[in-house]
């Protein structure tokens, strides 16, 4: 079994209540952490591991988003500064209607891959149609990934009705089990896309096979007064009858809540996933994260797919959720910079039911970690390493990326696949869909 | 005179509704942009022109900082999570009166030039003590910059009292009259940390010497309520009948703003300087651009210091302001990509009174432009440049900078001075403050 020692220079475990520390090194044998310790005692105890030496990093555990869309890269600023409905009616889903197929999906997502890994993430939890796209390019990016078994109750290119998307997403399940990178998700579409029947469809099929379960709920004003309008209560109380508001649920964006909607997910043990920067650009508003936090609520964080969020980038999320909990709130001292690198990391890890595997280093957990370069001159002087994270240092700043103990990101190149090969086929891409669409 | 003939893929004048272009190219000629036109007609008429291909680059005017604390770089990520007063109070107040002297602030200074212009910054709007210190940076650094006579009524390691600052701060300005890429600002601090017979004194310094003035305003709903108990008005009223509220005054922060407020600065001319990550780190919460906007209140946008918005990044102010107008109202098309632009360049180049000479590409216009790269990964695909710039590019992706038509950032590498050794200064001087404090 392969053996590597890094040797960074600060160390965040984000172990509860561990500070950053310095002269500790970390072990990855396979798959796993081995042992953290002290870098002399590890060097002398495993000398024949290969050492990498991470001189002005700081090492940490991967980021987990919550929340993409991983193909919509490629549309990437199609339309911007819409309002969701539009951009949706009127943009997003022609388009997708018109040229979302298997080949297009796969493409998107290994680009997306690129750019997560490029910017320290080791895990996806995705949304999106075509399954089996989405699984072929997270193993060949050596990503680890929540692929969804996505259902909305109209047809579209990929499938006919609920039913279908739901035969469809099962057999891509069955074809994947399995696969150490990856898992399923459950995932009805939203409360004003998906029907009381499909929802409790979903809800049993994640009963059966132990599957999270991952859906956008209470985005914006419209939809919630909508929902009272059609089924006479707010769509999260629809959600709670339906039996749907429990740990297994992923529940995405959650911008307006009542108090009492936040006391009962706390009582659920419902998670969030918050996307900050989706929620501002599409104004939808602004999640009450300190609320939430304050609650006892697991707050993950995502960034929604590159059509609503055209940068695919979790430390600008990251940052954004401790600047808008404060600035929203007026209390300055709310999301500090170590609980907003908590819902990037086990915040994420316990969303999606793994927390025993993911999310921090700690002795047994899988080896995703990264390195963060802080050796850049904007990323000058370092007082708090941890808090240099959240509020100084940026994707770019990523070295070395580490999934499942393998060094999918090497001195900022990725090891598994040709980036340049796919730029060309998104490029080529992008303009077939310019020259049908006469952009 | 020398010229340099730009040909890149994208211009984007800045000018009044002129869309992005292609096939355009632009001739640098000595200090001014002597001409805009199709890159072969440049090409044709121009032969001895040095070119400068940007293939997959926006060419662009200067983004303009409209209000830092540059030498504060020294003081990044010293204490964050904290609200303003006890920020300043506890942390940054003690720290500068400690540390703060002539060598401290040009050596601070220099580092914040060199992020600035790695980051596509070509004027800096700077608010600090020691003026000499930070024109003598920015002159070495061959960056354009508002250099402030600042006042506050209380005595520091660099003045005794307003008098004091104000006759340093003049002298300052009588040494450094005549150079090119300087200006001079009278800028009281703020207004519960200034008298009325200083605010009057600074007021007639600039009319004087016809200098911009540059104040904080209305930055916490404590330092408005804290007006009303001492003054009987709010702060913009005290200064408004202290006759400071005209278009010579840069209003920095005016987060808690009424409808008459608005109202009046719309009607007076007075420039905003709005810091939307500042405020949010600080708590002081969201500004209210969108209404300024409407009003027709001329907004620029500034990042603050680095101890309260660690990243000195003017395109995470340009995101932050789109998104923000946007998620604080629930209007999605407020504040789009273009006129969050806007505010960057022409907006910032208004407020200094330089509308004339910067903030667009126009022949006759100083040279300070910025190419700015969109061939990483991230930035791809482009449906439209103007908003990529916006939502997905960001400093990193800045490859030249001209300032004065001198090429000061040559492919992300700083032409004037050796960045490497004024790191090593920086950390060598923050080593010293560690030990100082104990820290």
């Amino acid at each position: 079994m392969t053996a590597t020692l890094l040797l960074p220079r600060w160390l965040l475990t984000m172990k509860t209540g561990e500070p950053v520390q310095t002269g500790q090194a970390v072990l990855l044998e396979g798959e796993r952490i081995a042992a953290v310790g002290a870098a002399a005692d590890l060097m002398a105890l495993h000398p024949n591991a290969t050492r990498v030496e991470l001189p002005e990093h700081v090492l940490m555990p991967g980021l987990i988003n919550s929340h993409t869309h991983s193909a919509m890269s490629l549309l990437r600023g199609v339309a911007d500064d819409l309002g969701l409905m539009d951009w949706l009616n009127n943009h997003i889903w022609p388009l997708e209607k018109q040229w979302v197929s298997h080949a297009w999906t796969r493409l998107g997502s290994l680009f997306s891959a690129a750019e997560a890994l490029r910017g320290g993430v080791t895990t996806l939890n995705d949304m999106y149609f075509f399954p089996e796209a989405m699984a072929e390019a997270a193993l060949q990016a050596g990503i680890r990934a929540a692929v969804s078994i996505n259902v909305i109750d109209f047809p579209t290119g990929y499938a006919s009705g609920p039913d279908d998307y739901i035969a469809k997403g099962v057999a891509a399940y069955e074809k994947y089990k399995g696969e150490k990178l990856l898992q399923f998700t459950s995932s009805p579409h939203a409360p004003y896309t998906v029907s009381d029947e499909t929802f409790v469809k979903l809800r049993q099929l994640s009963e059966q096979h132990d599957m999270v379960m991952h859906c956008h709920i209470h985005e914006t004003m419209d939809e919630v007064n909508g929902g009272v309008q059609q089924h006479g209560v707010r769509p999260l109380a629809r959600l709670e009858k339906l039996g749907l508001m429990n740990e297994r649920m992923i529940a995405v964006h959650m911008v307006h809540l009542t108090d009492d909607e936040i006391a009962m997910l706390a009582k659920n043990k419902v998670h969030i996933a918050h996307n900050a920067s989706s929620n501002l650009k599409l104004a939808s508003g602004i999640a009450r994260v300190a609320d939430l936090d304050a609650a006892g609520v697991n707050v993950a964080l995502g960034t929604d797919g590159a059509a609503s969020n055209n940068r695919q980038d979790m430390f600008e999320e990251i940052r954004q959720a401790a600047l808008l909990a404060k600035g929203s709130t007026g209390q300055p001292t709310v999301v500090n910079a170590r609980r907003a690198l908590e819902m990037a990391t086990i915040g994420g890890a316990k969303a999606l039911g793994r927390e025993a595997d993911l999310g921090s280093i700690e002795v047994g957990k899988l080896a995703d970690v990264i390195a963060v370069d802080l050796s850049a001159p904007e990323c000058r002087p370092v007082y708090h390493p941890d808090a240099q994270l959240v509020y100084v240092a940026a994707r770019e700043h990523v070295s070395d990326v580490w999934v499942q103990g393998e060094r999918v990101l090497k001195q900022r190149q990725l090891t598994r696949f040709n980036l340049s090969q796919v730029l060309a086929e998104v490029e080529d891409t992008v303009a077939k869909m310019k020259a049908g669409q006469g952009a």
